[in-house]
């Protein structure tokens, strides 16, 4: 007889999932409603009203895809892309391929600008794209959590306006954990995943898109392929229509309607304060041990840093001994990079100067096993000094928005 | 600021979801593993071996679909048919039409043999379907949750494998609560869902299918289109390759190995037998209120009861009357049957008698109070009475497949 499962205990610090903040996890066991029952249709709208917030758009059509990340990535190039249509695709790592893939199968002409793994793409690159042939949409990874890039986006949407074609980004990775201001950005549609810097297991996959999307599926001549991922018909059951389309995954939906409400709760501001300072101790300590950065640091996520494995250094024995002996697991890499770097993350709930400290002490014990000589307690020294010399503007934000104990009550 | 959410009790006694098993929902605020660290990908297998032996097969490629049960419909649909394809679809009720959206969809040439609503489809019928012309497959639904009816299937299995034509099931509604043995009656694929007789929330699909559709997935000429339900990759996620395509569901997953796990603790004849018992209950309750069946009785559901909703009755207000005032949801109903039938549930967690009697006597009071005048305090006798009148051939089985207590035990 197969036994229930009781995991065991584990720090998550790779490129995700990451930890679920427990709030989350317990809001996944609540009993379920039926999915028009008016109380359970009022959390699918708070859902909606949340996910605007943390999106920051005025967009109406912001809920989410019942899949993980991939299924929103795909239902919204699904529903813009008919056969044909020219689709320009920017590649730099893993998620630049599956934006390709996506375009191709659903038939779209497909125009790959490409930089290698580690930069950005160029803007300038993709805006030679556009002016070769008109042009349906740019589809782009905001965080390339394959090689730790952050895109900068700015240039290529202005490019995209003038052109007149709709940009589509994947946020999966950025949502929450730095900037990501859909409206102000000019962005036509983002989509993210809930197991990154929201906090939360992955499932779903929210989304939004623009006026000028919602135009475009609607003045679509073929229907999409995908029942399942075809914006006409959730855009249907994400509203008052309620059009019955799937069963929606109520757990789910409960864990991101925590998700999101702790994300605002906190402030978007001091979250990505949070994971800035978090992200830069970890990158600090990591560069004490003598691990050297992969990528170009001059556009890297704040909050994943891509380290080489060190020569000689038996990448699978490092992370096998970092999660059986000290419970943390931490990321290996795809493609090119596979066995040769490691991705180490503090996403969402692990953005904490506590996951930090707890890798580091670990890989001064583990690299040297390993044949990786480190220097002795520099590891979190540096990683607390460039903490702290990266002080918030404000006092540093309860990470669960709760209000600081005042003098008084401390006092008790 | 909006706050958590604690949803109020409800007992949900329509077609799906229906409410789920507590261990259920416990499972899925455990906390997360990376999803290939080998501890998870050990509760990946096991929920794999579970899966077979609750569909009752050897197929290797038995898993659950990232999304709810179209998903899983889609995935399988998706990756056996090409353009142009001949694919029959039998379709007397709404998952039907899904059936016959999806070929279309996935461009298949298609050819829909048709029953009334309430009336399963002819299995002659789609023989002689098969004769017209060489078909790549047949899909069909097996419990038809939109009009309550059991869809006999031995037949069209077997003019199947004369036409070489594979057969795809729906069995979302009745895997877990009547016979479902994939291997011994024929079926090529099968296709299920966590929220219905299986005691779950919505938002896996467990699938299964055998070599022969395997063959036919693997001579594709073409890509499929969906990259998220491509079976092509998610098999090889699901196997020893552990091919990186998204990141499965971690809480959906412990939720769905707890499912399985609890179903086959109970056994699965036990459990057909308490849907069968308590079905039969619910049915003679509700005929003892004067309430009158819809369907072809012949074929019923063995756990879904769909009555008219007497003539002048306000459909709406009696519903709302036992969500709000009793906390039980009943089904309503779709396309040429809204409004005019009531779809009545005791599926998975709910298949107990406490279910029937609650909502039988929350009938009681509410439909005279909406003008329809019933006899007082005979339904719950009629219920317990069938009950009664068709004992199992064993002990009755403990829903949780615990030991019932000794003699010695209970006298302590």
């Amino acid at each position: 007889m197969i036994e229930s499962f009781d995991p065991p205990p584990c720090l998550l610090l790779g490129p995700g999932p990451s930890n679920a903040e427990p709030r989350v996890l317990q809001a996944q066991a609540r009993a379920l409603l039926g999915q028009f029952d008016p109380r359970f249709t009022a959390v699918m709208n708070e859902v909606m009203a949340l996910a605007r917030a943390v999106f920051q758009t005025r967009n109406e059509r912001t809920f989410p895809v019942s899949g993980t990340s991939r299924a929103g990535i795909e239902a919204v190039m699904a529903s813009v892309i008919e056969e044909g249509d020219r689709v320009v695709v920017g590649s730099c790592g893993r998620f630049g391929w599956l934006l390709e893939d996506i375009a191709r199968r659903y038939r779209a002409e497909v125009r790959v600008v490409e930089a290698p793994w580690g930069e950005p793409i160029d803007p300038d690159a993709v805006r030679r794209a556009l002016g070769e042939a008109p042009t349906k949409c740019v589809a782009l990874v905001h965080g390339e959590t394959s090689t730790g890039v952050l895109q900068p986006l700015e240039v290529i949407a202005a490019a995209c306006r003038e052109h007149d074609a709709l940009l589509l980004v994947d946020a999966v990775v950025t949502l929450g954990g730095c900037e990501v201001a859909v409206d102000a950005m000019g962005w036509d549609a983002a989509m993210a995943g809930t197991q990154k810097c929201l906090g939360g297991p992955s499932g779903m996959a929210p989304i939004t898109y623009n006026a000028r999307v919602e135009a475009v599926i609607a003045a679509r001549r073929t229907p999409v392929a995908s029942n399942y991922l075809d914006l006409v018909q959730l855009q249907r059951y994400w509203s008052p229509e309620r059009w019955n389309h799937h069963t929606v995954p109520t757990s789910l939906v409960y864990g991101l309607h925590e998700m999101l409400r702790l994300v605002l709760a906190e402030g978007l501001a001091a979250r990505w304060e949070r994971h800035r300072r978090v992200g830069r101790a970890m990158a600090a300590g990591l560069a004490a041990l003598g691990l050297r950065r992969f990528g170009n640091a001059a556009y890297a996520l704040p909050f994943l840093t891509p380290v080489w494995v060190p020569e000689g250094v038996d990448d699978a024995a490092v992370r096998a001994a970092l999660l059986y002996d000290h419970g943390i697991e931490i990321g290996t890499a795809f493609g090119p990079l596979a066995g040769r770097i490691w991705r180490i993350g503090t996403l969402g709930y692990n953005a904490r100067m506590e996951s930090v400290r707890r890798l580091l002490a670990a890989l001064e014990v583990v690299l040297p096993a390993h044949g990786f000589a480190v220097p002795r307690g520099e590891a979190i020294a540096a990683a607390e000094t460039a903490y702290a010399s990266a002080p918030p503007a404000a006092p540093p934000p309860d990470p669960h928005g709760r209000l600081a104990p005042t003098a008084e009550a401390t006092n008790r």
